[in-house]
């Protein structure tokens, strides 16, 4: 099975891909859509058109996206839902299922605690992905939400088996 | 010149669309989509679908939304964030200008006065437009903000006109 996670955001959303065959999860993909310039619309539609791309591209199964930490700051809540409506619309545009799950889940999922820090997410999702090389925390945050996904979606239990076993290395 | 007015919300979005030649403004349709059910993609999805056959039905030359006031209440703006996020993509995926308003310019545009109700909003569109029966309020602020998009957009000047002269026979 192939999972989408994407973190949404109006600057930057983070997009990775992950494939789980019984106890083996791998990275098939990840990266940034940027958006910027002054006319939200037009920042609206280069999100929309560039997942559009990457969701036909890599035609993942399932996709996941984490819920919004709704923040004290209105006007960036606003700007976030914006991107997230995008975000949501596409894959459901394609008839994939979209899942969200919280963010303390996310954390939970992968680092095995719901307090974690976006560094420890991101080294837990390099050792569970093996990458190689550096990546942004846009796209370890899209693959933790999709390793979520894979952990507590349909697939129940698949990666709760290789994450112990992670662990277990350490 | 034809221009659409959008007032979004994830429940229901309103829609109006009028238009100025030269000191005539006619009202041409407006209506109300309307999203229910549990998955906020689907309901995203809804709004998108609905409001591009809309878009394409009527074939604006300017689309006009309005700026959103940001509530303290986060989970209602981020409900607002993601619909409105719709909204502004689907005239921008069409090709068309989308111009923001904040509401007391609409209520300034259509009533003369910043800080009117929605009930002397809604009465002024009715006079202005010259409309028979009842429009919700969903659908007088669409028409409200399409309305201010013909006074203070390209063709400044086309709609004060009219207003004034609508004010001096009451």
């Amino acid at each position: 099975m192939r999972i989408m996670g994407i973190d949404p955001g109006l600057r930057s959303t983070g997009w990775g891909v992950i494939e789980v065959d019984g106890h083996h999860t791998v990275g098939v993909g990840s990266g940034v859509i940027r958006s910027s310039g002054e006319a939200l619309a037009e920042r609206l539609l280069t999100i929309y058109s560039q997942l559009t791309v990457v969701v036909e591209s890599y035609a993942p199964d399932q996709v996941a996206i984490e819920q919004t930490f709704v923040s004290r700051d209105g006007a960036s809540t606003l700007k976030l839902g914006h991107a997230r409506g995008i975000a949501l619309l596409v894959p459901a545009k394609a008839r994939m299922p979209v899942h969200e799950y919280a963010p303390n889940t996310v954390k939970k999922a992968v680092t095995g605690v719901g307090h974690a820090s976006k560094q420890q997410v991101a080294y837990m999702v390099g050792v569970l992905l093996a990458f190689r090389g550096k990546i942004s925390v846009d796209q370890s945050d899209a693959l933790a939400v999709a390793l979520t996904h894979a952990a507590y979606g349909r697939s129940a239990g698949v990666l709760r088996t290789s994450l112990a076993q992670s662990q277990n290395v350490q």
